[in-house]
């Protein structure tokens, strides 16, 4: 049997009864684990780089299942002999559905219209711009990346790519540019979606100098993380620029923070994978998952695989 | 050379120089044509039922071009010796994004996003619903009914469809269906798009009977014309449902009218095909056409072909 960690029992029973795995209890962010068997232990949904320290603790530990598909900070706290695997997959269409909401929201005006509605009065407003026709820049093409890129192909946009490293195109785009392009690309965008991992090399990737690329009414969409973008930054160019977040630095961002009143910038609180199917869509990859590995295979959606020693 | 009216010079201006066409200004809401010699009438953007009853004096003419995609009240005052067209096409695109960007703010939670927003105070939404694998029905499956349901596609989406008769299916749903097997679909359904013509049988559509037979918490969108929907039966199921309008009955909606202030209502004022590439296209539109006439083809677009006497 394949001792399991649940960071709680609403998810242990969601993933319910699977042929050679034991499930236990135990929520890293409470403190030490108490049962020494645990292998593999999957993260609490919120907060997990702050709690995963204590799994140096557990001898028998091989893996560490994530909750979410972002790991910033975790791989520095698990030791090296773990494996740490993310929820690939789960927050692809969440993600991808939002940031298309924030696009046209952005564009054709429904912030206002939304506060002419809660004035209780009819207010035009006027010609906006609408999608089609329009270039669009997916930066960070992984995942989530692609399931963003594959929603904007619908609605007839110029589509172009960008990752880590130059590499072919796929059904969607003629070629993946590397993130060095950046410069050459940004000033011909309508819309520029950021939806890389949060690392060394991606924070502050969105600086002054990033804005300062994009066109007079382009749109920056961030689905990534906050600190992939440098919020004076934000606040400098909004206005100028559109601007669409659903992650901000610092998160929450503070009551009061100039960024809520920086002209044309739209705002959700960090609500991109929080929907009402996640709880089914996570228990669905951890049965996939634990399936896998009571059965002796390896691990799938590994961010770090184990280090041989 | 076929003499034209526009309604305005810069439509015309827009529209430029086309072998065999001769420009005239004429605005059929100032007032009946001076210029006899008028065979094609471009109608004006808005309240072209009001003005075109002015088309009756003009002895050559044999187009009214609409430049709306609705053409409700417009046959009843053109004489049956004169075609009617209307801008198919045109309305596609801004309207289908507009029909996904009003889904997605409303199952996401964009309104209070914004509210919050603008009280500077970070408020979590809690989990919302998403699109993704969520029952779709468009009702209404023409031009613009087919780009919707091509950009619902993209969110894997289950996508059906309703039009005035049943008919085969396309690359997007299996079988188009009459609109007689609404009561059937209606109670099976997450979101529910509507975007017929507004005429005789399709006033009221969306009736107490029609919202009665959505789910609680299921999706309204109206992105056809207001009085397709009974705008008191809307009122009456405001919060069991969700309600995201692009038109209203009456529009505009007064001030202070209780659809306002209804909940869980979303509402835009008609900027479905107010794009700021509008003119760029509505011109497009016309060259092509007037090309055509101007070379002697038949007209495109009609919504009334001539009835031969």
């Amino acid at each position: 049997m394949v001792v399991v960690s649940f960071p709680d029992p609403l998810l242990r029973d969601a993933v319910g009864e699977i042929p050679g795995v034991q499930p236990v209890l135990w929520d890293p962010a409470a403190g030490p684990a108490t049962d020494a068997r645990i292998e593999v232990v999957i993260a609490p949904y919120l907060g997990a780089a702050g709690a995963l320290g204590h799994v140096v603790d557990l001898p028998d530990c091989r893996l560490v299942q994530l909750q979410s598909a972002g790991y910033d900070g975790v791989l520095e706290v698990v030791p090296e002999s773990i494996a740490v695997a993310n929820a690939a997959g789960v927050y692809d269409a969440p993600t991808a559905e939002l940031a298309l909401g924030l696009t046209i929201a952005s564009l054709r005006g429904l912030p206002e219209a939304v506060r002419s509605g809660d004035d209780a009065r009819w207010t035009p407003l006027g010609q906006r711009p609408s999608l089609v026709g329009r270039r669009v820049l997916v930066v960070g093409y992984g995942s989530v990346g692609t399931a963003i890129a594959r929603r904007f192909n619908a609605f007839d946009v110029t589509l172009a790519a960008v990752a880590s490293r130059a590499r072919a195109g796929d059904d969607l785009v003629d070629a993946v540019h590397g993130i060095d392009e950046l410069p050459r690309l940004l000033p011909d965008q309508d819309v520029v979606v950021v939806i890389v991992p949060l690392n060394d090399s991606t924070h502050h990737l969105v600086d002054e100098d990033f804005l300062a690329a994009m066109p007079d009414g382009s749109l920056l969409v961030n689905v990534a993380r906050g600190p992939v973008a440098d919020t004076d930054a934000l606040v400098r160019h909004a206005g100028r620029l559109r601007i669409a977040l659903d992650v901000t630095d610092p998160e929450p961002l503070p009551d009061g923070h100039p960024l809520w009143t920086a002209p044309q910038v739209l705002i959700t609180p960090h609500a991109g994978g929080n929907t009402t199917d996640l709880l089914g869509r996570m228990a669905e990859l951890l049965r996939e998952q634990l399936t896998g590995v009571a059965a002796g295979a390896a691990p799938r959606h590994l961010v770090r695989p184990v280090v041989k020693t």
